[in-house]
């Protein structure tokens, strides 16, 4: 029997102590020269993923590849985003795919085993989902995730400046992201596991932690899935302003991801040597997470 | 000068005389045997959609690629719709490339240079892109597309039978979409062209067509891009009900979309050799090219 997607994610935040997640996202222009050059050359790409995979499943249980920033590179891009999913499994990290996908149900289902589905799809563990086109739109992800033991991630509110030109609108005293949690409250029980957690989870943006600790409402047993700390803006105590008491001595509510600030940390960028750019990279990863270690234990 | 995607649009249309978009919809269990075994041999989808290109564009101006059905075949898959658009483009065609992205900033800066900008991307004409997230997410796409005469379309009001679940929340008197097309409206004029059209183009579905007419009020001068029509369910009628008179003898407004009905006819289901084929895609493209040309006159 598959293990529920939202067991083995809060196993793996406990067994980390803490619940960051690193976000894969490949900038060009900042991967650094010591790779090679990835304007020109898409294999470097690889070997910068492989590089940051290798330091980041001792610091994180959960890897967020941003697909649109490796789709710029074409299908070579597709297949090195793949094979990073792949070897982030392999080193023990589970993958949380940034797709951002959604549409009508037969191209939902394409997009689903393209995303969750084994090879020749990436086979992540869970992939984040618009849920704009309407319910019977995140049907088919939700019908593999439940029959995969894998998770589906509904953009709720989102991170950016802009969330809330459609998200804020307001519906009958509350705001369209309030509306579309609870349209998806119930759904999480499909995908809950033993702990009690459930693999439906929402994108809660850390720049918004009042708009956090009401969707903890709204969707008391969702995962969360919050961007936004770090090069973004925000601090740890806001990215995990929707956890809660869980029994343990740490906080819960999900994940929160780092990308930037773990990826191209200044040390880093500056490091002549691999040797040099490892423990750059190794100290931000250890920074980021022990920030938020903290927050969830204060 | 790169000539405004709108007036790219508005010319084919008028050149063809009809608002027929073909919807490239690769689904692997209904590709004839003719072409070979979808499930298992990537190419086969090459080898058909090339064929369903071939007639075509004899009678539609646009192909619509439908990218999550191309995804779930992998980087393969993504290769060949990336082969496809550039045949396409070859043979007259203009590429409206369905990919429903959306995402912040400098994500959507890789969407949008992996959908319309040039080679490693796909080069499209103009991309689907989902606004849940906000103004801000689509500005890269309106930036580029702006630059290089694409275009971008918006989803506002979905063909789907859930569309309503966000999309008709009300607020303040008015649905959800209406509000999105209201904050939509002025950036038509960022990629409006000699024509008078822009292409800021809104998805407005044919399954509702009383919703098209308000959109048409909404967005005066946006192409609409219209699915829903055929294998949906709505009719020609429905479908070209946010069109207008144009001073031609056709009303204006998009392109209309059919993908299943004239990918699948069952008379091409059932050809037991090439030509017979044939002769059943460009017969049933022919019928809903003229029938949406009757319903655009009438």
């Amino acid at each position: 029997m598959t293990t529920p997607f939202a067991d083995r994610l809060i196993e793996g935040v406990r067994a980390k102590n803490t619940p960051l997640c690193v976000g894969l996202d490949p900038f060009p222009d900042k991967i650094p020269a010591l790779f090679g050059n990835a304007v020109e050359d898409t294999s470097t790409v690889l070997k910068f993923g492989t590089a940051i995979i290798d330091i980041a499943h001792k610091h994180a249980c959960v890897l967020k590849p941003q697909l649109g920033l490796f789709e710029q590179f074409g299908e070579m891009g597709y297949a090195v985003a793949r094979m990073l999913c792949a070897y982030a499994k392999q080193e023990g990290m589970l993958v949380l795919l940034d797709a951002k996908r959604g549409d009508i149900g037969t191209t939902a289902e394409g997009y689903a085993r393209a995303t969750i589905g084994g090879p020749p799809g990436f086979g992540a563990d869970a992939v984040t989902v618009n849920p704009y086109m309407g319910k019977d739109t995140l049907e088919p992800f939700i019908t593999r995730a439940q029959a995969e033991g894998k998770g589906v991630a509904v953009l709720v509110r989102t991170s950016n400046p802009g969330a809330g030109d459609f998200q804020d609108l307001q519906v009958g005293g509350a705001p369209v992201w309030q509306r579309v949690a609870e349209m998806l409250a119930p759904e999480c029980a499909r995908l809950r596991g033993q702990s009690g957690w459930s693999g439906l989870m929402a994108v809660a943006g850390a720049t918004y932690p009042e708009e956090a600790r009401r969707l903890r409402e709204a969707m008391p047993e969702a995962l969360f899935l919050v961007p936004g700390y770090g090069a973004q803006g925000a601090s740890a105590a806001d990215a995990v302003a929707g956890f809660v008491q869980a029994g343990g001595p740490m906080r819960e509510g999900g994940v929160v991801s780092s990308s930037r600030a773990v990826l191209y940390p200044q040390t880093a960028q500056a490091a002549t040597n691999m040797a040099d750019w490892r423990a750059a990279i190794g100290d931000a990863m250890a920074a980021a997470a022990a920030e938020l270690r903290t927050a969830c234990t204060s």
